[in-house]
């Protein structure tokens, strides 16, 4: 059973949501061999952590190395200390080395935007690049790096850019940030401006892929916005590639990825003004789960 | 000989510029223990590199182990081809192939803003930090980020991240970039508006220091939207502090740091809110040749 371990390790990867947590038994190569699910993972961090500790050993055999997290929260660099998550009772919590203790494997914690990229370049839109970055446009906005081949394990707050110095306000206090210009409250916002108050980013959607021209104009201003940060992030990491996730992105499609192609395109410098990519994420909802077992896979390395 | 080139070998760094190339003999620690200046390189391709190459080989001995090259282009990534050059006849040479092959030495080649980065780093305000966030104001805006202790070598053209969405246009195409906002020439436009026509930003900047209230305010708005620019890049590296210098940036000083600072933390997420740190680079003018000599060690490390 050892020589098998080590010759064909799997790893546990976490998928660390507000309203659910999936954990998957994920292979080398980033693919799912086993899945589970638990709902609803509590409002104390005891709660959390007893449904993190579950959803760990209901995997949890001797074919497994390492267990990896990806968490909707900034991390501390260098330690990957938990700083205040979202929609989740943890704060300034130590996870890996919780589970190190806890489980006696090499433990990886990643912000979970940061995964998605991580899944997208190894298994995604990204496969065989080098250089990537990604954003994910769900109820906010996130995003990952990926420079030469390896994740960046910075913040890569990318719904944190500034694209309009003074804008709206931003719910984390700053003004014109992308998350308040492009996500899937942005959406909302403006469903509401133009179908009432009962309408959300889905109506807005719905209406702009049948072709209404006040849903498709309001997608585009979204998508410009979008693009002016891409060329920004461009002009910084000159990425082989831009990818856009995230359940908004993917259901807006090209109605926000088009506008935000060609304002990226006239925000970069050349060659990239005329070289850049801008494509649709591929892994879906699925991105989570794989990134944070290839965060595992990555702790198992450096163990 | 031998023996003495191997314990401390010395480096020739090369600070290329349009009007003028600076060379230096510099030791492992970055201090400059012999220079050279050589004005005017010329107006064609030819003469540059007859420059760079009488530049080399005035201060060529059996103790240089390598050269350095910081060049005002971006540089295409992993081959290190020269692009396109601002104010120099240079455009699509890989002048670390041909250096490399002319004097048999290992040869690095970077951008001139990210050599200053890697120069603050390790001899200038950013010694003993790990990540490093660089904004050089001069004539246009540059930047260079060093990453866990290492100089990261994409483009990092951080006067071309975008500020204002659809703001004022930059001689690149884009529009709002930071460039257009906080370099030299935003300074002489601002100075043109208050004192008239023949007003630059030295003028601007003589009035800020005696107090001119027209003058203080004009230099904040440039703080405001370097420090935009700031909190952008802060969300994305998380560095353990910015430094701010190129030849406008050092002659305002606190009159566009302080603003610039204040700004940065209203856009910063906690916990950077409270703990980024913006403080003024320490080279002046040596950083270009000491950061090119230390690319020429990196050269060494990686031969």
């Amino acid at each position: 059973m050892v020589a098998r371990a080590v010759a064909a390790p799997f790893v546990i990867g976490l998928d660390v949501g507000g309203t659910k947590i999936l954990s998957g038994l994920v292979d080398g190569d980033g693919h799912i061999v086993a899945q589970h699910e638990i709902h609803s993972p509590g409002d104390s961090e005891e709660d959390v952590l007893a449904a993190l500790d579950a959803a760990v050993e209901e995997l949890l055999d001797d074919r497994v190395a390492a267990i990896g997290f990806g968490i909707p929260s900034n991390l501390e660099r260098n330690t990957g200390r938990v700083l205040h998550a979202t929609n989740l009772p943890l704060e300034n919590i130590d996870l890996a080395a919780r589970s190190q203790e806890r489980y006696g494997l090499p433990v990886g914690v990643e912000n979970d935007a940061s995964v998605a990229a991580l899944a997208e370049w190894k298994r995604g839109a990204g496969r065989g690049s080098n250089n990537l970055v990604m954003f994910t446009l769900g109820t906010g906005v996130g995003g990952g790096i990926v420079i030469d081949g390896k994740l960046f394990r910075g913040w890569a707050e990318l719904g944190h850019v500034v694209v309009q110095e003074g804008g709206p306000p931003c719910a984390c206090g700053g003004r014109g940030h992308l998350e308040v210009l492009a996500s899937g409250h942005a959406g909302d916002r403006a469903a509401r401006d133009l179908y009432g108050p009962d309408a959300d980013a889905h109506l807005l959607i719905d209406k702009g892929h049948s072709g209404d021209v006040r849903a498709v104009e309001a997608l585009a201003r979204i998508g410009e916005s979008l693009g002016a940060a891409i060329g920004s992030l461009v002009n910084i990491f000159d990425p082989d590639l831009t990818v856009v996730g995230g359940g908004f992105g993917a259901a807006a499609g090209e109605l926000v990825l088009g506008p935000a192609r060609g304002a990226a395109r006239n925000e970069a410098i050349a060659p990239a003004d005329e070289t850049l990519r801008v494509v649709p994420a591929e892994l879906g909802a699925e991105a989570g789960l794989v990134g944070a077992g290839l965060v595992g896979f990555e702790a198992l390395v450096e163990a």
